[in-house]
């Protein structure tokens, strides 16, 4: 199992491969706000693991194994944006938020939320009443 | 913002001592399963950043600002436990989720969860057929 940062890399390179047809380390290294010499490390790191590999020139690319989690990352990140968009969250820390939550959501967690905000999303009058209830409780908090 | 692996040390010494009135080293190392010394050193750097103290005759106890920090992870702890138990979820590896996303849950997301899971517990027809939609669309992923 990849580390958490191992899995932010992937998630990058991937995101930025599918946009712009090849990743480059200075584009995931403005991405992550981190420096470039760090991506060309972890670059060797996922090339080491069977995650990518250096093509002649194409420039750094991920292998299938690679993709898969790149791809699982990435659903999990969307489907808690949904999340978050559904229950009408307005925190600031949102973006923060996901990006530690999505590398701890499991397969039948994911499914779960997935199907929340669709059920939500087709059932307004019972969203509503939820929201309504929350917002009693969060009185009834403070 | 202290990182998770001290967060998980300051629920764990709060949880033994709420149970037994003192937290001694080798307590906290079994139940977080690491060398005692382990949490020799991280009691020394909660102490460093003002969460805990030694003192003479009651061994090592929580600052209030150590509490306050132990016990918003533990109440995270106990409403992903909440979510998880009304969603019905039945995977092996349910712990370690909880462990790992308790750090990343945010105080509007927290009482997002846990409002959502009184909602679908004094609403069990809504529950239901929520679950009902959920292995609907699980059928047509597979
Ligand atoms: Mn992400
Ligand atoms: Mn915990």
């Amino acid at each position: 199992m990849p580390t958490p940062s191992m899995e932010d890399y992937l998630e990058k390179i991937y995101l930025i491969f599918e946009q712009k047809g090849y990743a480059r380390a200075t584009d995931v290294a403005s991405s992550l706000d981190v420096l470039p010499s760090s991506v060309t490390k972890m670059m060797q790191k996922l090339d080491e693991k069977g995650l990518g590999v250096y093509e002649k020139y194409r420039g750094f690319i991920l292998t299938p194994k690679g993709i898969k989690i790149a791809k699982d990352i990435a659903y999990k990140h969307h489907i808690l944006e949904e999340f978050f968009r559904v229950l009408e969250i307005k925190s600031d820390n949102i973006y923060n938020e996901i990006e530690g939550l999505e590398h701890h959501i499991g397969e039948e967690m994911a499914l779960s939320i997935a199907s929340l905000v669709k059920f939500f999303e087709e059932n307004p009058g019972i969203k509503a009443s939820y929201l309504k209830y929350r917002q009693e409780m969060s009185k009834q908090d403070s």
